[in-house]
């Protein structure tokens, strides 16, 4: 039997990194770095683009940013001694690169440059970067180690295989890799499969934290070369994951499998960037590290929007949020999720009756108040209404009231919501969901008026589905029964009901999910048997709500394609289905 | 003296496309290949992506979208005899590509794809497509012809240079360049400069139209190969250039011309996609074509803005636009475009006075309704303000009028102006220009409420050049004199003036076109000499408007950096400076 060389101690830092907060992410990185060492980690990995924050969009055109990003590398290496921190920022050569450092010994001894640029869906890296031409390991005790950036390693192939061909024994890859539904877990069987591709390690650092619409899920993962589970780090937290591998039996199981073949596609010059002494690590080690478990759909997606909620609000700077409670599901939930994310004294509700609201929801909304324990303000809207319709009596003589005279009352809504926003500093949470925002049935400038938008990537399916996962980890009432049951109506006119201008909620989720995100077309809804007119009604009424999206509020991405910058469509567009 | 080899008659059309109209735009293929063989034209050029229009955003990712354009191209081949025409649209063959198919004897002869694909400023063509490998030229009557598209000839060197080592006596670029102020004579020179770098003509087709955001120009070319203008098309309009040219005269300099060493740069091999005979011209030909003037700066962006706001109307098929006039400067400007761009009789006005408006102010908002024959709607707030004062009489108590005050009431003009939108199905124009968009000096939901934002990219200092321009050329009053000398206010509280929250606005719009333009930073503007307290108060504003601009409607790019697909900025940012 060979003999076992020595284990590697490996940190992974999943931190929470703000966009633009040099400052701050290079304070957190430092702090790292020294627990790291503290728990005798040989080396310390840190999320991509873990100095500037991601994605730092066009903060890259401003070459005085890149300048005090490099900076902070700098100054982060002179903390970095007996041990190595790969470290993720945007570097500005002869071009700029989506960069990883290798700091050891008191500065930079290496940058390797991310080689595959995401450029579809919410990303725009070549908007940016220019692609790395090199992959590149470096070796640490002994071992060697190879780097990948985020998309670099979801492909088979290069730079991960020339790496291992290099004698790779672990790949490390560091990420900013947005959430959706079930994404941890696509991301996990990957990189399973990744560390058998090439006979090695993975180690895989995610960042964790919402950055407007998107949210990082962190999920750390390391995977040792048979593709079996090492650590797993807690979604949706910072997690400091200190794991011993022993790299060794990478090699081992190398020797021993002919067909240690990775796939390269071309071979490309592997370049050895540093080679590095770290104190070795002695006496008894018990390979492996924690293994957190990953949630189950309902509070995935649950976490994922109080994650949203609570780092858009904070690093905003945003002491309170304010919303306004109808009594119906979507905003139940909302004010639900706001609760959990930033708790009772930092949410505020307003309740804001019109004649066409029943009594039933009013007590709902004020019920679900006292549930939460959120402070309550009430605005009839009766006086305003009536006011309105005086001042627009000349202009709408001999016309019937209808959708102009309902949006006058959706709007009046905002309009107070806003009003104490300005007056307090609170920021507005609006309320709406998927499967409204997608067919327009929202008010512009009415319940669309907020700085964020809970729900605004949630069908309304899932809207429901939430709901009873939350109620049901409750330890009392939370939503009432009623709010579940109601058929659900934007009561803007006496007796309405969504049903009445829209198909069911699971019909029209089934379609949506279709037509907008995979890119089916009518034809081939209708092939899977859904009715042509009601296709064709979803079809017409989705295109022309583009307007109104366009000026919605960003809203926390949970689907693998959700509003805003994932969704990029012309507003002026005359192609249909 | 060597023999005259026959002249080439070109037709460039100059065409308006609209995004996804892929029947109408080939009808508008078709009337010009019709017309081209009818005027004895040997080659028709359309412009880029002609067929699906241009920018299709993510309606690309839908393979029906693509499967119906290149049906059209089938359909639109089908049509071109006796002649050749160059087509754009996007290819999806394995890949998809930014395509120009060459018809001729009713079919697809061959297909060039662009080489160089922008994916910076409002361009995202990498999120789509994927990049040609081979410059091509085709034969017609024994001239060649190099081809290109757009970004392929804005850099010196190959495909033209190859093309042109090739034999290409002429280069044709296909384009969808779109406008900002100075744009077309910038292009020019840059296109002068090609034609002498490859000693070939240049045959330039560009779009002219507005999209969403963007404007195309026209502006369409043809250069010789000294660089002298042969033809040049009006700008803002659809054109139809018919051209002959001599291209046996670029052989003849290049056999006299030693220097020519086109500036390849890594020499690739060149497809002769089509050897293509049409009918010769015969009898005397007067070399040359049609030579538009260019137009001075204020009319250009004049131009520009009523062509914006003409296709995004009409395109969009609203009957009728509506505006809010205040008697101030913007709103003035915006009403007298809109007039220009769609006839009086298509725009109405709202005089929505509150208390804080003074009788000029109403005065001059009327006279001006006047001047411009605009149907004129009265709407006073007081009783509205006055309901909305009862409603939040509780919440407010015992604090101080200010912002939310003022907001309230530009929230109730925009909730006004909705109504008449909603209900008569108008679109609202929004009157705020690029200075106020930048430090947020606007109301979300208030006077940003609205479709479409013509002076969005308007600085306040070019407001009023531009309607000095436009008083110039009116025979007689049209903007009032008072208008232009007042200074300018919100009147959203007593003797409200900008300058009292701003800097004056010729050093607003200094900082702001640095700042925002030039990705300048606080150091640097500083060292301009602009004051550090100024410059750090404009910049914290234009950074904390991020979230408003978000939530902005679309408005017409005149300058090098438009707010929009343009810039893309992070709500969620601590970098400063």
């Amino acid at each position: 039997m060979a003999p076992i060389a020595q284990p590697l101690r490996i940190a992974l830092a999943q931190i929470n990194t703000t966009v633009g907060d040099i400052d701050g992410n290079a304070d957190a990185i430092v702090g790292g770095v020294r627990r790291a060492r503290a728990e005798g980690a040989q080396v310390a990995v840190f999320p991509e683009l873990a100095v500037n924050g991601y994605p730092p969009e066009d903060l890259l055109l401003k070459t005085h940013f890149l300048a005090a990003g490099r900076e902070a590398v700098d100054e982060i290496a002179a903390e970095v001694d007996d041990m190595v921190a790969l470290v993720g920022f945007a570097e500005h050569a002869e071009d700029v690169y989506n960069s990883l450092a290798i700091l050891a010994d008191g500065r930079v001894q290496g940058i390797y440059r991310k080689m595959f640029l995401p450029n579809y869906g919410v990303f725009d890296e070549q908007r940016y970067f220019q692609a790395g031409e090199s992959p590149a390991v470096i070796e640490v005790n002994g071992t060697t180690l190879g780097l990948t950036i985020c998309e670099d390693i979801w492909e088979p192939g290069p730079p991960a295989s020339d790496e291992a061909l290099a004698g790779a024994e672990v790949i490390v890859n560091v990420s900013a890799s947005p959430y959706h539904m079930g994404k941890g877990a696509e991301r996990e069987r990957m990189l399973v499969q990744r560390a058998r591709d090439n006979l090695a390690y993975v180690v895989f650092c995610n960042l964790v934290g919402g950055q407007d619409e998107l949210v990082f899920d962190g999920y750390s993962l390391v995977i040792d070369q048979d593709g079996e589970l090492v650590a797993r780090a807690a979604q949706f937290q910072e997690e400091f994951v200190v794991c011993d591998i022993d790299p060794s039996t990478a090699q081992r199981v190398r020797l021993r499998d002919t067909r240690h073949r990775p796939t390269a596609r071309s071979r490309q010059a592997v370049a050895t960037l540093a080679a590095v002494g770290a104190p070795a690590r002695h006496g008894a080690t018990e390979i492996g590290g924690p293994r957190a478990k990953p949630l189950e759909p309902g509070p995935e997606v649950y976490g994922a929007l109080c994650l949203g909620v609570r780092d858009y609000v904070d690093k905003n700077g945003f002491e309170r949020v304010l919303l306004g409670l109808s009594g119906g599901i979507d905003s139940a939930l909302t004010a639900t999720i706001a609760v959990d994310a930033l708790g009772p004294e930092r949410v505020a509700c307003a309740v804001m009756p019109s004649p066409y609201s029943s009594e039933e929801t009013q007590e709902d909304a004020r019920r679900l108040a006292e549930n939460l324990g959120i402070e309550r303000f009430e605005l009839p809207l009766e006086e305003v209404m009536s006011a309105y319709r005086q001042a627009l009596a000349q202009a709408f003589e001999g016309t019937e009231p209808g959708v102009a005279e309902e949006n006058v009352q959706a709007r009046i809504r905002g309009n107070l919501l806003m009003a104490l926003s300005n007056k307090f500093g609170w920021l507005v949470l609006t309320t709406g969901n998927k499967s409204e925002y997608s067919v327009g049935y929202t008010t512009l400038y009415g319940d669309m008026a907020g700085g964020f938008a809970v729900l605004k990537d949630v069908p309304k399916t899932w809207v429901y589905r939430l709901a009873h996962f939350r109620n049901a980890v409750a330890p009392g009432e939370l939503i009432p029964a009623s709010v579940l049951a109601r058929a659900p109506s934007a009561e803007l006119r006496p007796d309405q009901r969504d049903e009445d201008s829209l198909p069911p909620y699971d019909m029209l989720d089934e379609i949506l999910e279709e037509y907008i995100e995979e890119d089916q077309g009518r034809e081939q809804l209708i092939r899977r048997g859904l009715p042509a007119e009601v296709v064709d009604k979803v079809i017409r009424l989705v295109d022309l709500a583009e307007y109104k999206r366009r000026q919605a509020p960003p809203g926390i991405k949970i689907s693998p394609k959700a509003f805003g910058r994932d969704r990029r469509l012309p507003i002026t567009n005359k192609f249909r289905g």
